[in-house]
C-alpha cells in the first residue's frame, strides 16, 4: 500500500451496485493517476469480480473470511480473492465487528494468500490491539467522531494525535488511516496534518451529487498535504 | 418455483469460482431444458452477477441479510438481489445458521422484494419451525444423513417421511426439499419416492470429476421420479 | 405450569440482585398463594440458587444453553439447573436472541431434564414458529408494543388476537403469555381479556416505587380476568 | 493479583456446582495460605455469590458483560460483580471467543469498577494485541498445547518462551500465565521456569479423584518453582 491513501467504503447503497459503481471506482483510478496518490476501492462483494476486471486501482473486499476454499456455504473465503484480482480486505468495520481470534486469522490468512488488510478499531486501546496484529493498516474511529457530524478537521486534535501515539508504541509500521469524521476534502487535510496516512471515507462519497467531485477533491487535499 | 427441484448449492469450493461455476451453471440450465425440471443454481456472492447474466434458469443467492440499501459495510442487502436478476435465497444452512428473528426477517424481507426463499432445518422439529414462516422451499438436512455418508436411499425411510408428516401439520403449501445424504441420481430417485419434491445438493456435483454429468444424471432421475 | 401467570423478569437492575431480588421473589410467593395463580420468578443467574431455596413458587433462569456438563467456560448448561431447583429457563428474549437452532436444542434439552421453557417471539410469524417447537409456554412481544410505551390495554386488540389465531393454527396447547406492553394491573387484565394466559413482565415490577404492590395488584387482577 | 498465580477455571462440569464446588474452593483457599500464592478461583456465574461468601481468596467470574445495571435479560453486568465481592473476571477463553471491541469495552468496565481480569489468547500474535489492551493478566493457550494431551513440561520450550517475548514487546507490566497443558505439578514448574508467572488449570483439577491434593501439589511447585 502506497500512501497517502484515500479508501472508498462503498458500504451497500444502491449507488455502491451495477454501473454506478464502476463509475466511482473508475473516478477513484482517475484521481489515483492524477495526483500521484493510492485510491482504494472496496466495494460490496456481488462487485468485486466486475470492478477488479475494470479498474488497474487496489480493489479490496468489504469483508472476508479466514477459510480456505471448502464446505462453507454463504461465505467468502480469502482463498477465493485472489484469482479475481482482488488486492485486499476491510476487517472489522464498526458496522461488522469480530471475534478478536476471527481477526487475527483473517490477517494471517491474507498474508498467507499475498493480500493486504485495513482493520478498522474504535479506540486508541482497541487500535493498538490492532496494531499488535500487524495488518496492512489500520482505520481509526474515534467514537468521538463517528456519526456526530463533528468534521475531524474541528474536532480537538488530540483524538486523532493520541491514538497515533498509542499505535506507534506498538507497531512503528502499520499504515494509519482516519476512519471517521470524513466529510470533505478540508477533513483529508487535517487528518493527514494530524499524523495519519490518509482517510477511510464512505457516505461522503457514496452518497454526494458528484461522487467524482468529491473524490477528485479529497484526493488532490491528500496529494498537497502529504507533501509538506 | 416450479417441482421437482434440483437445486446446486455452489458452497466456496474452487470449483464454486470463475469460468468452471459458470460452465456448471450452464450444465444446470441444459438438464432444466432437458427434463422439464426446476434447477436452482447457488452460487457464491461474488459470482451472483455474472451467473445471473449468463443463465436463464433460476440463481439464489448462498445468503443474505433483511437489509434495505444502506450502510451495512460487508453485508448483502436483500435489496440488492432483485436488480442482478436473483431470484431468491437459501437460508440458515448448516454451515451457516440464523437466529429466529433474522429467519423471519429475511423471509419477509424477501417477500416484499419478489424474491424466493429456500430454508434450511436440520430436525423435523426445527424444519416445522421452519414451515410456519412460510418460506416457499424448506430443505430438512436430517442429522442421520449430514456427513455421515448415509444415502437417503440406504437410510431408514421413515427419517425423511416423518419430517414431512410434521411439516405438513404446520404448512401445506410449502415445498420440501431433501438437503442431505444426496450422493446419487439413486438418491435423487429416493428422496422424491419418499415424499419431498426434490433435493439440495452441493459436492456430490461441486466436487465430482464430471459435473455436468451428475447434473445430468439427477435431473433425469428428478423428472422420473416426480412423473410416479 | 398452571395458568394463569404472572411471570417476573427481573433482568439485571440493581433491583435484581442480593436481598432486594429475595424480597421480590417473596412478594411473588405470597400473591401466588393469596390468589391462586401461577408466578415465576426469573431472575440474574448468580442470584437462581439463593432465590430458588428461599421460595416455593417456580424460579427460571434467564437463560440457558443446551449443553451438559462440561468443559463449556462462562455458559449455563441446562443440566445444572435441576439440582438447584430451577423449574424452567427463559429462552429467545428481545435481549437475547437465538439461533433457530439453538432454540429448538434448549427446549429439547430442558424437556430431557424435566424443566418448562418461555420462549419470546416479536412477530405473530416468530410466534407461530416457536409454537412449532412445542415449548411449555411462549410471550408474544408485539413490536408495536415494546419500548413504545403503549398499554396493551389501549393497543388495538387485534394485534394480540391476531398473534393467538396464528399460534393456536400451529400449536394448540401451548401457554401464551403477553409480553410486552403490560404497565399495570389494567394491562394484566387486558391481555387475558385478549385470549393470553397471562403476561411476561419486567420494568413495570423491577424498577417500581413499591413492587410488592404492584406484584399483589397484577396478581389480583389476572386472577379476576382469568375467571370470567 | 499477587504472583505467581494458580488459576483454577472450574467450567461447568458437575463438580463445578453446589458443594464440590465449595470444597474445591476451600481447597485452594488451604493452599494460598500454605504456599503464600495466589490462588484464584473461578466458578460458574451460579455459584459466584455463594463461594465468594466462603472464602477470603480472589473469585473470578467466568465471563461478564460490558454492560451497568440494565435491561439485558440473561446476561451479567460487571456492575453486579462487586457487590458479590467478586475481584475479577475471566474474558475470551478459548470456549468462550468475544469480539475484540468487547474485550476493550469489558477490561475498561472491570477498570471502572475495580475489578481484575484475565484474558485468553490463542496464538502469539492475539496474546500480543491482549497485552495492548493491558488487561490484569493475559494466559496463552498456545494451539499446540490445548486439547493434545501435550504437557508444556515436554513440548518445546520456545512455544512459550515466544510467546512472551511477543507480549512483553507490547507491555511490560502484565502478569503472563500459562493457560494449557497443564496436568500436573511438573507442568506447573515448567510454565514458571519458561518465564510466566503461573497457571489457568481446568480438566486436572475438576475432573481429579482428589482435587485437593491436586491443588496442593500444583501450588507447592508454583511457590518452589517461582523463588528460584
Amino acid at each position: 500500500m502506497k500512501t497517502p491513501v484515500l479508501a472508498i467504503n462503498f458500504k451497500v447503497y444502491n449507488t455502491s451496485f451495477g454501473q454506478k459503481a464502476v463509475d466511482i471506482a473508475k473516478a477513484g483510478e482517475k484521481a489515483a493517476k492524477e495526483y500521484g496518490i493510492e485510491v482504494i476501492v472496496i466495494p460490496p462483494a456481488t462487485e468485486l469480480r466486475r470492478i477488479a476486471s475494470e479498474v488497474s486501482i487496489p480493489v479490496f473486499a468489504q469483508h472476508a473470511d479466514p477459510y480456505d476454499f471448502g464446505a462453507y456455504t454463504g461465505w467468502l473465503p480469502i482463498a477465493a480473492l485472489k484469482e479475481m484480482n482482488i488486492k485486499g480486505v476491510l476487517v472489522n468495520h464498526s458496522e461488522h465487528r469480530l471475534r478478536l481470534d476471527e481477526i487475527v486469522a483473517i490477517v494471517e490468512a491474507a498474508k498467507k494468500h499475498g493480500l493486504e488488510t485495513l482493520v478498522c478499531a474504535d479506540t486508541p486501546i482497541a487500535a493498538a490491539a490492532v496494531a499488535a496484529i500487524k495488518p496492512t493498516a489500520l482505520a481509526v474511529e474515534p467514537p468521538e467522531l463517528i456519526g456526530t457530524g463533528i468534521a475531524v478537521s474541528k474536532a480537538k486534535p488530540e483524538i486523532i494525535t493520541n491514538t497515533v501515539q498509542k499505535v506507534r508504541e506498538v507497531n512503528k509500521d502499520v499504515i494509519i488511516l482516519t476512519g471517521a469524521g470524513i466529510s470533505t476534502a478540508e477533513d483529508v487535510e487535517a487528518a493527514i496534518r494530524l499524523g495519519t496516512a490518509g482517510v477511510l471515507v464512505a457516505s461522503a462519497i457514496m452518497k454526494a451529487q458528484n461522487p467524482e467531485k468529491v473524490i477528485n477533491d479529497m484526493a488532490m487535499a491528500a496529494a498537497k498535504a502529504y507533501r509538506k
